[in-house]
């Protein structure tokens, strides 16, 4: 493989969201819900509040604001509409402090010293910079979905990884921990790596322990940086 | 001033563009055009290339690519039209591998620690990042011309800064060391911040000491990081 760069999927496969969310909703609704039947149940309206985006129901909305009105149908729905617009505010900020997995960090550094780096996610800009400078993510750039007012896996998002970077498709490595978004991203002629994530679901789901359609197969970013010699 | 992110104009205001350019030319066509000379024809043809796009005389393209099509053409006039293909393509990679003015590393780290930091240049993203490695220029994110295919002084460029940093147009300060690009970014609600770059253009022009419309007017980013509190 001749990668000049290395785009990555944000939550699950570098942060994670579950934690983190259950963390806040703990912080500022304590006693109120179930910290991650609320993470759980935010999180599962955010595939079909994008497909609502990328059918052309809803118009283009950053990630923010998907997040916001799944937030404000869920809290309606659970007796919780109660809960002030600041703390809402707040809530959705969640997204924005997400921890990372153990080797995200490390993994990164080691990466960035022969590659470039950016996010290729669904969150907008400003939740990528806030999530990079909380959990320490050693981007070259953001780039992602907001920049091209798609979502993943509209093929626009993963065409705009090498034309933004000056590469070819195939010199563009997608890194991520669902096989859907890794097979959208071999579907625009990217090189892609699966990154084994049991963890993200709470075990509410399973995920495959390698893609065997996938260029590479790891369970950590430091063994993705070990298999290419970083 | 409520200021939550700072974006830099690049060429100039951070980099010095005519000595790094000299030192490739030198380089590159050693001994067959003064340095200097060529560099200062090359960034003459910088501002007619992108107000070619700007009037719709020509389709939006690349920073990369304008570079590239005015070395041709300057080749072609002085003579040098035997120039190779790959010599002319490490050329144009000149403006990819600038060197920071000697205040530019230790200011712009003394600012991230309280304020979001990205380019707002005319440059292309892959010519962003390679600098920022090449330079060690603690980004965020990378904004800029190509993300709107708008060169500055569009409105277009300077509105992309807020929206994609999630904040409002005063709640940013663009930074630069050209009295245009600030009009602009004020005539688009942003704050302003003049650095007075003398040695930009080796003494065919004379900036002015200070921008009485600007905000601040600074001498360097290390004294900008003390006027913020940085």
């Amino acid at each position: 493989m001749d990668v000049r760069a290395l785009v990555f999927d944000v939550f699950g496969t570098l942060v994670d969201w579950r934690s983190g969310v259950a963390r806040e909703v703990r912080r500022l609704l304590p006693g109120r819900i179930d910290p991650f039947a609320l993470a759980d149940d935010w999180r599962g309206r955010y595939m079909p509040a994008l497909d609502r985006v990328r059918t052309g129901e809803r118009p283009w909305a950053p990630l923010d604001a998907l997040h916001r009105a799944s937030l404000d149908e869920l809290l309606a729905e659970h007796g919780l509409a109660d809960v002030d617009e600041p703390t809402r505010a707040e809530l959705t900020l969640a997204w924005h402090r997400l921890d990372p997995w153990p080797d995200v960090v490390a993994g990164l550094t080691r990466l960035r010293s022969r590659f470039v780096l950016a996010p290729l996610s669904n969150g907008n800009v400003a939740l990528a910079v806030d999530l990079a400078r909380h959990a320490g993510l050693p981007w070259d750039a953001v780039l992602g979905a907001e920049l091209v007012e798609h979502y993943k896996p509209d093929p626009e998002v993963y065409d705009s990884a090498p034309r933004l970077l000056g590469v070819e498709p195939g010199q563009v490595l997608m890194v991520a921990a669902h096989v859907t978004d890794l097979a959208a991203a071999r579907g625009r002629g990217l090189r892609t790596a699966y990154v084994h994530r049991p963890a993200e679901s709470g075990g509410v789901r399973t995920p495959p322990a390698t893609d065997p359609d996938a260029d590479l197969s790891v369970v950590s970013l430091t063994e993705l940086a070990d298999r290419l010699g970083c």
